[in-house]
């Protein structure tokens, strides 16, 4: 069933606030299995909403509607549907029920704030439409059902917008649905996005159905892998050779098959499955690995110590790096990286230690230390290993890439043993 | 000018990635006077991308379109543009430069990536189209102007496409306007969105030129003061008194009045100024507020240590919280976020350092002190002053604010010396 997303609010052409009603229902739709071909965005417009609205039930079967249902005049999305729909609007008892009880409370608790007639407006509703109750605010959701086509309203706001969906759409869209879809994740890092595209065009150019959708993030690619058909059984049946020929291509680089499952959770998974703690040693990164690693529900069990050695003399202080390496060598150095790691594990008593110093620029850089140089260490069982890297970017690219890689790296080293690497 | 934004991209159609661009381009496009009447998102399917830009180029002046600028096969967005617009697409010399230039670079830096020749796909532009080099990835930006219309080409990356518009489309923009247009920012911390809202309205109400846009960011506001005139001279004289109103109403809070400055920027400004050092003491933000004062280049002159003890052991070893402050008022305490802050001035020496120790969920929450209660310290001339703060949302949202209130209660701290407060 092809669907579009049309979202009302002149405060969204104007970037006053983030678009994220239409990130949210769109991965709702992908996972009924409707193809949303479409989004647009509309400003409060009568003339340009019927003609946005018109196209979208001209090209698609399903139009879901978010903002402009509130009390004021701006707020036009259900009058303009209902006319080009050709339903009258008539009052909604239950609805405008509901409504004074909301705004006999709302009155109570804001003193100073007075109920204007026109949020009766929103107890109008067309004739026939499928009524949401709203519990989070006074407009109320819409489904319409007319000519084989189906109009869903939403309010704008999220905290009402995402409850109403969970709690009403999506079990109403699910009934409705001929097909089963189904997805699978697989997960890659340690490879770049132009290498993954490679591997996989020939899979890829005979794809029908299941289909493989590559999605590149910063130092990862995200494959899914999504079936159609009669039942969820059919649907693995149909996913699982190319899930066994991914894992057959990518090996190791895989650290998840899970949607949900970020890289820095596959590596807490890791260190708790093996017993292990971690200590995190950082200069150029700032706190971004440990940022990361703590954003891991539970990552408390296994992460223990954060240094983050911005200075000289918080290396020398924290870590015990040497000052004659300092001196010689520089704080952006091989030796400096690895006596960073050496001094987390001893310091903290962690099992592992990954250290990073690096030149995140935009200043500071030379001939011989360009900026984008960035030194890794990581010590586990007493023995060091250091990498390094040369990125390119502006100060934040750089930063965001060498915690991509350093959290690539971290995997690597506690996956192999870091003896096999030294 | 009416001007239209298309996002390409079938992840985002999916739901996988939030369209940030959109909100930003919006904002800019905002910022020069242009009125943005339409956002579209459209798959990587060359039918609907080409109908989707047909639209907008009969209903629009100009066009911008991000993504879909990449080496893949799925990457169309330019191969289309140029057949619209009737353009044979060209090699371009020094693009094709850059990119061997880029991608040698890339390979030495990563020796088990191989560069794929889809990449050089790259290099290839719409005849007579203006280039932007991007210096922060492979996909040059396009600008190409025909028959009366602006089409322009951006990559889709953020941290691609915004440094590009900012150096390169922006002034170009600029100077092709009729009318003059100049804005000025105030930024706030530490009041809320709804307050300042209530706090402005009247001057909104009555406002014609110049206009107040307020934009909320999570612990910010941003008011932007935009007047169109003939020349900038009358345009700053407009904006004139409303900054000076709105600097008496908010005062204190007002920490930037520049486009570009962060919060984070402004703290590390204030303590070059004064000549102070700083260290920080994380828990639950786990290394996010040192992440945020790294991100200011030159913040190594003012910040020396950071510590994330997400460990009891860490907080007693590396910050000296007591055996007995742990076990009594427990880690999520006033007492342990004193604690934590005096030891993080005794362990690094710096003449600050704020703390923040705080129960970010979604596990672990009681009624006495439920997920989302974060307490904060700041040390300063030997005196510790706390504060306790109550966040709603999931772990990460729950996490980002603490981290702003965290760099709104540092500044306070710096700029009123601590002792006012204690």
């Amino acid at each position: 069933m092809i669907t579009e997303l049309i979202s009302v609010g002149t405060e969204i052409l104007l970037g006053n606030i983030v678009n994220t009603n239409s990130a949210y229902l769109s991965e709702k739709c992908a996972q009924l299995g409707l193809s949303v071909y479409y989004q647009t965005v509309v400003g409060d417009n009568e003339t340009r909403m019927k003609s946005t609205i018109c196209t979208a039930l001209e090209r698609s079967d399903m139009v879901i509607l978010t903002g402009g249902l509130g009390p004021t005049k701006d707020d036009l999305t259900k009058e303009v549907t209902a006319e080009l729909l050709e339903l009258p609007l008539v009052e909604d008892a239950h609805t405008r029920e509901l409504l004074e009880h909301y705004l006999k409370e709302y009155e109570k608790n804001n003193s100073q704030r007075r109920i204007t007639a026109n949020n009766y407006k929103q107890a109008l509703v067309p004739q026939g439409a499928l009524i949401l109750d709203n519990h989070n605010g006074t407009a109320p959701g819409l489904i319409i059902e007319k000519n084989g086509k189906t109009v869903i309203l939403l309010p704008g706001p999220p905290n009402e917008m995402k409850p109403m969906f969970e709690e009403e759409v999506f079990p109403y869209l699910r009934k409705r649905l001929p097909e089963v879809i189904y997805s699978q994740m697989i997960k890659i890092c340690g490879i770049g996005e132009s290498q993954v595209a490679e591997e996989i065009q020939d899979l890829i150019d005979d794809q029908t159905n299941p289909t493989i959708a590559p999605y590149a993030k910063t130092g990862e690619v995200h494959l899914r892998i999504t079936a159609k058909s009669e039942d969820e059984k059919e649907c693995k049946k149909l996913i699982k050779p190319i899930v066994r020929e991914l894992k057959a291509r990518f090996g190791k680089n895989i650290f998840a098959t899970d949607e949900e499952k970020s890289l820095e959770e596959a590596i807490v998974d890791m260190l708790k499955d093996q017993g292990l703690t971690l200590a995190l040693a950082e200069s150029c990164t700032g706190g971004e690995i440990s940022a990361r690693i703590v954003n891991v529900p539970g990552a408390s069990d296994v992460f223990t110590h954060g240094f983050v050695t911005y200075s000289n003399r918080a290396k020398r202080k924290c870590l015990g790096v040497k000052k004659s390496t300092l001196k010689i060598d520089g704080p952006v150095s091989a030796k400096c990286a690895k006596e960073m790691a050496k001094g987390g594990c001893f310091f903290s008593g962690a099992d592992i230690c990954l250290s990073i110093t690096g030149l995140a620029g935009p200043g500071g850089g030379t001939k011989e230390l360009p900026v984008g140089t960035v030194f890794m260490g990581c010590c586990y069982n007493g023995k060091v290993i250091t990498q390094e890297y040369h990125f390119t970017g502006n100060r934040s690219k750089i930063r965001e890439q060498a915690t991509a890689h350093a959290l690539a790296l971290l995997r690597e080293c506690i996956m192999e043993g870091i003896s096999k690497k030294g």
